[in-house]
């Protein structure tokens, strides 16, 4: 009999019910199969890690905020304390860098987001008490007491991981289990965290079965699991495809589902920053646009330049830059299939090529660079804004501000927006007549920054209107708000004060913001 | 050429385009007709209104928060001033009592929710700012720029008209034109109520396209409207089929869609209660249950009642109240219809008749008893949680606690959950083996006080899990939580502070209440 990895379903791990086969992660350098075989589960292990869930959902709604936040902390000390052996199996399994990358960014990035929830659940900082003495109402946030289930990404191994990233961690700061859903190129690094999340579980004395974890299985598996009605709340982190499958069924159900879908991050280089370092311009560019093989959500996919000697100096030194670059790896066959196919679509659409366009060897692609009148991008702007996963971005030249601001009219909701603007401040008028529309199209506005690199900030938004999210009010990235999208209003009417909870009773639990008859304060109530 | 009553649309009273035909409202006490007829609008007017709408967003979200206040404290002032009118044409489409329910009650909460918007407006308390100075990140909640589609219900003609409620003064107070969808029951108060909008716009400048208004069009014209990808929002209130029509084809195109569909609102008697005062809870339960005829969203549907003599008291006691009642006039023969459906759907799931149970002159409908024993219940509770819209509810007979925990677990999601408990605090072990799961299943939970009475307060929840709501994070009365459905999310990164909104700036505009670098404050920024 064969044996694959054991999933962990329950509060223990075990061997998968009812494996429908197996699968293994890949090197993507060489496009070989590396590590051991993980199972790809039925329907059995579905079933059981949401009744598993279901069971811990009480206990985890009645448990202390202070054992949460210490599961947190917990948890976040001994990814620290596994740095070297996750970096290895992280590296191995998506070939990013381990230096900066996945050592000294994405690996703290993710145990300092652990602790920052930790910090939010000691705070009551999501729980948003409103108290109305005069009426006898009480409200707050709570959780959802049913189980969450998680969708990660392919492209960050840790910080967006199922079983470790911001949905993984707002969802337990709310007090909700997770079953987590491992993105299967990258399985022993999901296991890796899944012994460290389970440890921790057991060291603070949360139910075991609050986090749980399966490697895969198959979308129409999926897609009937995110209709399941006893699911508390979904979060997804994908491609659009995956995702609106997931969210139509998830919305047949009433199963709310805050998924991150796709995203070309349009970049406006306004004339005066143009003349004041182009050149510059195109190093930042070339940068984000390849960095981590350019396979971020909020990857440069689409750069607006004006047209001019300074924006043809920016597009030649460009160029440049991706013509002379080494092909990326990318992270399995698929990505690579998926951004030959996007890359075809968009020269189909009317892009011309202009540097790079093809796939290499093993999982590799070449930095690529594709280039469009404004013309042409307004006749064809829904196809032109097809999302190519991967170190390729679309040039469109516009003759003037007012073309940008019809380019900008014609996107689809985007998680960012960027406009480079000159120092002097010399291009503020064309500012104010592209930022107000380019603002309604985007999540985060960003002056003068490349849109890669999510700072992990309260003030973050890594959200954005239809459909680069599924709704424009949530964001996945910045507690407390993050938290928020995994619990639901609960109001109380005339409950007597020893039947409320903690920080819905007059005393205050100590520096919790409170709107209080109108005022906010973090004092008692007399 | 036969003349309808106006429609508002692009900021002018004007014939209907494509007027398919028109209707009347009726006096539901003698199920006549009443008043001049109204259109039913084509895609025509659909399509005028949705062009001046999005017309007008972009100028309304650039005004002034001041404006926007001043707006809608005229409005206020200017039902408050026509309150003998605007009462006699409610009462005389709807059959509510002029006095004290629209006069005393009704009017008086519509012209206050404006109000509150007004000040919230002014506090700018719905925008959440927050602040990461360090980071240079800044994130507040903004108008969604897009227009927003009110579909007001049947049973309050003010409080929650479509262009009068809580949806509107939300959705302006976010600075979201409107497109309110008045309910066919109420077409001349919805009419006047329009006017006295539109004439405080043009009074106090803002954009006449900001408030417009229908009367009513076809199923299908309203379900292709609701996945129109141009729509920023739709707050929808009234029936379970029809709002999750709407839901569907909204969240097929990414709408977001806030609607409140249904609610049987449990009332669990424990026993220490009703031995303290069972008649008396039987004269309020009565008086919750029959008063507006019934058609309230948190009428008392469900009643659960302990065996033993206690119970039987309350029983009897309740059962003469209702049987000694007058019909009660519902709103319209579809009301009546659906009630008779109803009722007859409940019996053949097995609910016995106490009293009533029968359809009278004109829209009337006898107050009316069911009952089931607790396991004839479980044993059907999908059917038996039908919602009868009217002066009707359920006994349920529940031996022991553990029987009402069982019951409650049932449960569908609900709008409230009632628990009566016995002020010597004798019923507090049943509270607390009962109380952690009702309270998933609501979203406000209530002791010793009936459903009916939804508190205008920040710390009200409206609102409550699926299906008795589409999102259980969301409330549509209580402000300023209820504003922000109608907005977005939108960070600011590294953009220089003179090109920032208001309230985003170093200085405070006044009070805001602003999270800067982790903690709360209404500070400036030095």
């Amino acid at each position: 009999m064969t044996t694959f990895e054991q999933v962990l379903i329950g509060g223990r791990w075990c061997a998968s019910l009812d494996a429908h086969g197996s699968f293994r992660a890949e090197d993507p350098s060489r496009a070989e199969a590396i590590g051991p075989a993980f199972p790809i589960s039925g329907i059995a292990d579905i079933e059981a890690s949401m009744r598993a869930a279901i069971d811990a959902a009480d206990a985890l709604s009645a448990t202390p905020p202070e054992r949460i936040a210490d599961f947190l902390d917990a948890y976040a000390a001994a990814i620290d304390a596994d740095a070297d052996r996750l970096v290895a199996l992280a590296h191995a399994e998506t070939a990013l860098p381990a230096e900066p990358r996945l050592r000294a960014v994405e690996l703290p990035r993710t145990s300092h987001q652990l602790r920052l929830a930790a910090k939010d659940v000691r705070d009551y900082a999501w729980t948003d008490p409103v108290i109305d003495t005069q009426g006898g109402l009480r409200a707050h946030r709570a959780p959802l007491n049913k189980p969450v289930l998680v969708f990660g990404p392919n492209n960050f191994p840790f910080a967006f991981n199922a079983i470790a990233g911001s949905d993984f961690a707002s969802a337990i700061a709310a007090r909700n289990p997770v079953i987590a859903k491992a993105h299967p190129s990258h399985p022993e690094t999901s296991q890796r965290l899944a012994q460290l999340a389970h440890d921790a579980l057991l060291k603070t004395g949360l139910p075991a079965a609050a986090v749980q974890m399966l490697y895969h299985f198959d979308n129409a598996l999926g897609l009937a699991w995110a209709g399941d009605v006893r699911l508390g709340a979904i979060g997804f982190t994908g491609s659009r495809a995956g995702g609106l499958a997931l969210k139509a069924a998830a919305d047949k159900a009433g199963v709310p589902i805050y998924a991150e879908l796709s995203s070309v991050n349009p970049v406006f280089l306004l004339p005066g920053a143009l003349a004041e370092r182009g050149d510059a311009l195109a190093q930042e560019f070339f940068a984000s646009c390849t960095m981590g093989s350019g396979q971020f959500c909020t990857n440069p996919g689409i750069v607006i330049v004006p047209s001019g000697a300074h924006g043809d100096a920016f597009l030649a030194a460009a160029t440049r830059l991706f013509a002379e670059a080494e092909p990326k790896v990318l992270f399995s066959r698929g990505v690579q299939q998926n951004l030959v196919h996007a890359v075809n679509d968009l020269r189909t659409a009317g892009a011309q090529r202009l540097t790079g366009g093809d796939a290499g060897e093993g999982y590799r692609f070449q930095p690529t660079l594709l280039s469009v009148s404004g013309d042409a991008f307004m006749a064809q702007a829904q196809a032109l804004q097809t999302e190519a996963f991967g170190p390729v971005s679309l040039i469109v030249h516009a003759p003037n501000t007012s073309a940008m601001q019809k380019i900008a009219a014609s996107f689809e909701g985007n998680l960012t927006g960027t406009i480079y603007r000159a120092s002097d401040g010399s291009d503020d008028d064309a500012w104010h007549a592209l930022a107000p529309t380019l603002r309604t199209k985007v999540g985060r506005l960003i002056a003068n920054k490349m849109p890669t690199g999510v700072a992990v900030s309260a003030a973050m938004n890594h959200g954005g209107p239809y459909p680069s999210t599924s709704h424009s009010g949530f964001t996945s990235v910045g507690m407390p708000a993050s938290i928020r999208r995994f619990t639901m209003l609960q109001s109380y009417d005339n409950v007597p004060e020893h039947l409320l909870p903690t920080e819905l009773r007059n005393r205050n639990p100590g520096g919790v913001q409170r709107l209080i008859d109108g005022t906010w304060t973090n004092n008692d109530i007399a």
